[in-house]
């Protein structure tokens, strides 16, 4: 698994995907045109690529407002939807992306494969990993390549991630002490992935908290260490929000570039050092038996 | 403060609140007709009447889309929006409300006073209370009358919230354990109030896990007592979720019905339960220093 993640960057997709303009489902045309809402519906590791995309639409003023779906049931009312599982199999994801087609929604799948790449709407198929999380790059590049080709929306496509070992440390060290993560709106995703590697990884629970709302509630209650999350790239309002909270409370502060190479950069040092942290437990970083356990009883 | 939890019911809007069909702000003409999606926006105390809306439009089905708005920045495209705001001088909620109004979407203003009041758009005006959060019964309540204007949504009157002291000691022990809250998509507002109840009034931090989302990360780190949230009111997808964490992790389950009035009996006896816990911490449950300091500080 470490080897992965020292290893993000052979995973990058960095050309073009190929998608059609129209498509057949069940005897219904659905055209991929530009949509207000882009819905991205995926869970865990696959989820979060909906979460980023919501960060990195924020920052870059991407022309679409992004709906996280993380649930079996979409209500929405027009878009378009992303379904993003790295099995194929995600019973959430599909019963989503299925209530979306019901609706004459079009729905474009990011998967390994499974039944999300059998029922017959346009899918980008990723290289497999040694685990979900593990294949943040592709599943994540290649959701940005499908909206460059529906919204032609702007990005990095980074080279390389480079390694910085202090980084690594830094995050073990800050992490090991189940910190709260704060971070704004805008790198709330980033956030929700740094905790979700700790969970899946490391076996630990650290929470989140949202800024500005944070400021109204948790902030009266917060006790225990403090993960900060900035950046160059966000509105002052933002920044400001997270410069207070260290003022009044002190925390490790992070300063994450919000481009598509920063965030995966800085995210292959929290899956390092989230495996590091596992192993300094004796614990199994891949394996996830609680997970399992629940897929097993679930009807 | 706990005089107003325990006499919410005084507090209850009973009756139809007066709104024109369309209204004129900077020589603009704003149309209050339904629309697919409902932004609500708020911070804190008043943003959970949001959060409790999204629950309820879920639970029940109501005709839209309700995205709640908990930020400085309004990006979304076409829709409705409820401007929420205790003081009426809220930053982040004049912000978001004032760039819906410049995109054309039409505002209604839920609050006691303040700039919000003042701004010229049509204006719902609540009593006051000891708190923004103690004053959540008129203001959830406003909301759902506009919608019932609105929209036409039917949902219960409750008269009385009736108060259940055994309830109440259970949430005063479950609560000071410092549990995880652990709720489904459907009751994920109910469970964020609950946490900021256990925020400003006992000066506790609690997180939220939200199903089934939880299923996929936090259930492999999880560690300490789970405070979990059903009803019968919700999918049965939503159970099962909730029913295989206690299952797994053991934990104590609260079942609240989602009726207005079932939301507000809980989250009294949560209000009187927080608010004795900080009198058992010899802490003062109505001051909130360190958010008043935030606002000091704020540029």
């Amino acid at each position: 698994m470490l080897d992965d993640y020292l290893n993000w960057e052979r995973y990058l997709i960095t050309s073009e995907v190929d998608l059609p303009e129209e498509y057949q489902y069940q005897g219904r045309l659905y055209r991929l045109a530009p949509a207000d809402r882009l819905y991205i519906a995926g869970m865990g590791g696959s989820g979060v690529v909906g979460d980023l995309i919501r960060d990195l639409s924020f920052v870059w003023g991407w022309p679409f407002e992004a709906v996280v779906v993380k649930d079996y049931f979409f209500r929405g009312g027009d878009g378009l939807m992303l379904a993003v599982s790295y099995s194929g199999n995600t019973v959430e994801t599909i019963t989503a992306a299925a209530a979306a087609l019901r609706r004459g929604m079009p729905v474009i799948a990011i998967t390994t494969g499974g039944k999300l790449a059998e029922m017959g709407i346009p899918t980008i198929k990723v290289p497999k990993a040694s685990a979900p999380r593990a294949a943040l790059p592709q599943m994540l590049t290649a959701a940005l390549w499908t909206l460059r080709k529906i919204y032609g929306v702007n990005f990095d496509t980074p080279s390389s991630l480079p390694y910085d070992e202090r980084l690594a440390d830094r995050l073990v060290k800050t992490l090991g002490a189940r910190p709260t993560i704060v971070a704004p709106v805008s790198m709330q995703g980033l956030a929700y992935r740094v905790k979700n590697e700790a969970n899946e990884n490391a076996k630990l629970d650290p929470s989140v908290e949202v800024l500005p709302e944070a400021h109204h509630n948790w902030i009266e209650g917060a006790s225990g260490p403090i993960m900060a999350m900035t950046s160059p790239d966000i509105p002052a309002e933002h920044r400001t929000r997270v410069r207070l909270t260290v003022d009044l409370l002190s925390g490790e502060v992070f300063e994450v570039p919000m481009t598509v190479g920063g965030i995966l950069t800085f995210l292959k040092h929290v899956g390092i050092a989230t495996v590091k942290i596992a192993l300094a437990r004796g614990i199994d970083p891949l394996k996830t038996p609680r997970i399992d356990e629940l897929k097993r009883r679930l009807p």
